[in-house]
């Protein structure tokens, strides 16, 4: 398995839990009620790491050695604090800034603030969550429930620009009590004209059974706009891209425009009214899309096989023998995508797995 | 009239009716209560074709010969089934594509799926619809109504970046039951610097009566990114562009960024609390405009008159004897704007229609 | 202080008070219930100015010699309608044109409606806001409440593409009876590369205590798109940018996708659940704030320091012996910056207060 893609994704169920994977059961589909989140309220531990990947890569991992681009998915509920032992086993000096979440001025990050990690150093950034509620002055207070992300703020520039490009990023999602959870959690960045940092045609594919609840996080970074489109699947332009009910009047969409800095998340049904297919995914402006910027969602019918969709003959290769297997784990189905055999047009045969993973990507006009 | 800019405007009021053009009755303004759409569940057929329309243009017809930029409005309701046999005059394979509404990956209209079309070709592209509801999972589903569009996705690149540059793209619409329906509506695309495929300063007015209930689509292709703003008028960023009552929290906006692939819809009542007048709307990057991407929203008072407005004087050339006319029928209001005797600035005298009609316009910087 | 930013905010309270100085009481934070605007319906007159700035700036003013960049905020509550009397005290024709208020073509502030004003002109500009209510057709008629914005629309091309880039904007805020009152407003408008019209990294600093009700009103200007991102703050994407309760569905964002004619505001509690700080502002495109679109909302603890945060040691120089006195009075509190000493990296020492202000920047890739 490609080990940049392997991202980890952590339910931080309990304290207990904080740095064990989650095996999240696999509710699929029809019939049982959603599942849903609990309450907050807990003081959690993680530790989390920035490291070289090669190859000009950077990335943040929960174990030493574990570095993914994108980072590791960061789940929490409302309520709870999350104590982050991070740790820059890099030769520069690197940080984490996270978006959303509450925290003192100790834990931005930034320079200006004191708050990056010097080569080799450590440092302890404490992120805090609160529940919605009425202020003693009558107003109403929202909630830190939504899909966050963190990033490096200091490599390269006072803003990150360096780690960023380079792959230090990752999503944070905060629950409320009573939100719904999905079977399995994607995330999606565009970095400049890169998807997870890979360039050119070699976008990742997502796996998902017809039925499943699948979950998108999707970020943007770097210096460009983008539409981001799905096909055959939508969301509701809201906090949690479902709407609450019949009298949500939130406009319902499936192509975004989305710039440097923004995240958003939304659930699909996978396959609902529309059956298996290898449905795509794409950025929406012309010239992104034919210059790579689109990945497959393949949705299987149960009998595992996805219609009208051959492997060998589409331009992306990935494992046909049972590959998907590790995506109907929890543990496993974040950011996951196909080993690719082959890099395409922009790439020669006989490259390594790095050759085709390049953040340094520049739109050139 | 000019052919490419006379849009039939086709209501789908039934099966037995679904290949025949409505005429609208003229519900205008006060006093009346609004008209709403009905429920939907009928299945209907149309056709639909792809055809060269010369001078390096393509467009969707509903009759052979007919083809239009943009393609005719295709508007159903919730529940509705769509058949249309979909028929390629055009010597290159071009496909349907559609944003929002159900289909198989069969009816995708991607190269990948193997549902584009040869030249010559025929195939039925099925597209459904569903009502909102509960899932069994307990969760709430949305439904499809929305303002969407369909476009090619294979002529030039498998994104069908060369397709949408030349024509080959519509608005479609899906009603809930009890939507408001308009007394017109109008199609506006932004692609790439073109409106409607009209570059430099040749953009379409659109025409209607003070108190008239319009409604523009607003449909987003190409490279680049935009806002759209209109002078005097003003939307809910919601599902419907209006305020579903007092407690819609929604944002009135009269100035949006959009980005290839968006669409979205409003409706306003023309003239409402401003008056009659020459109103326009725009892009609102200042070098666009500049460029052009600015028509009207011509305004006209009971008596026909358009205060402030001298269309000898103005920029801009128009029938002003009645040509207007043709725009309170509700099979021609779509899309239609006024012919126009001679171009400006960037254009000489003496062109044909076809002159001013370009759609591989490239922002040169 | 400068001269410029000094833009003094103007409570329309009635009638009598049109051109008067509010002074807001400092109702700072907790226990107190949070005031409210009360309704409109009053007839209000003014006085605005377009004038030279020097240095190739222009502005608008209440006072003749008093334009400011942007210009002075403008709040009035629905249902009141503001008759402006506008002269134009410079040597090329100019106007006034508003988002998202109620006027006659002929207060459009366009060429194409007459509704220009020739160099040492004047005009009346009248503007109207409407509340929501029921049409005689059964819909729903939203208000004019929003955040919105004034600007030329005639310097330099017909779409004021200079009057703009040289500084002839401001914000308009109209409130519905009920929303929620700040402490201060502050107005930060990206236009074109700058932050009010300050390039490089010479972009305003804004104050506050902590527990203070800050507003902020963001406009965006110009050829290019940006996310406007805060840190340790966030906001509801809706009408007033505050949560109208747990039922509202909006999403909670620190990150947005801005535009040209764009403009949203939103309200904070300073330092809500973060503390004290030197909290960042900025661009999130990445080149964008390593080229100085980047600011700082700076955050006080009781006893009036920051915390981590070393005015000398930082890159932007201000007053450190109380200039933010100014920010604590209503009067003074609107778009105010701190006085620069010096001016950074791209420009020497030496220059005059006008030196690092410039609208002419621009993004030369």
């Amino acid at each position: 398995m490609d080990r940049r893609s392997f991202n980890r994704r952590m339910l931080l169920g309990g304290a207990a839990a904080a740095t064990t994977l989650s095996l999240t059961p696999e509710a699929v589909g029809t019939g049982r009620r959603a599942r849903t989140a609990p309450g907050g309220g807990k003081v959690k531990h993680i530790k989390l790491y920035a490291e070289h990947l090669g190859h000009g890569q950077m990335g943040y991992g929960f174990k030493k050695g574990g570095a993914t681009i994108p980072g590791p998915l960061i789940e929490i509920n409302e309520g709870d604090t999350l104590h982050i032992e991070f740790e820059n086993t890099m030769d520069v000096a690197a940080s984490l800034h996270v978006h959303g979440l509450d925290y003192e001025i100790t834990s931005d990050g930034t320079r200006g603030s004191g708050s990056d990690v010097k080569p080799g150093g450590r440092r302890t950034y404490i992120w805090r969550t609160h529940t919605p509620g009425r202020r003693k002055d009558g107003s109403w207070r929202e909630g830190s429930a939504g899909y966050w992300h963190y990033h490096d703020h200091v490599v390269g520039t006072e803003h990150g620009t360096g780690g960023i490009r380079k792959g230090l990023y990752g999503p944070v999602i905060v629950r409320r009590k009573g939100d719904i959870l999905p079977d399995k959690t994607h995330t999606i960045v565009f970095n400049n004209m890169t998807i997870n940092n890979y360039k050119g045609h070699n976008a990742p594919d997502f796996w998902a059974m017809v039925g499943e609840r699948v979950e998108f996080v999707m970020i943007t970074h770097g210096d460009h706009f983008h539409t981001f489109h799905m096909h055959g699947h939508r969301w509701a332009e809201n906090r949690t891209g479902l709407l609450a009910g019949p009298d949500d009047p939130s406009r319902i969409i499936d192509n975004k425009v989305v710039g440097p800095g923004d995240a958003f998340g939304f659930q699909v049904i996978a396959g609902e009214e529309v059956g298996a297919g290898a449905w795509m995914y794409h950025c929406h402006v012309q010239k992104h899309a034919d210059r790579g910027m689109a990945g497959l969602f393949l949705v299987k019918k149960p009998d595992g096989t996805v219609p009208h969709h051959n492997a060998h003959a589409h331009s992306r290769n990935y494992q046909s023998d049972g590959s998907d297997e590790s995506h109907s784990h929890g543990h496993h189905s974040h950011g996951h995508h196909s080993h690719r055999h082959h890099s395409h047009r922009h790439h020669s045969h006989g490259h390594d797995e790095y050759g085709e993973f390049d953040g340094v990507y520049d739109l050139d006009d």
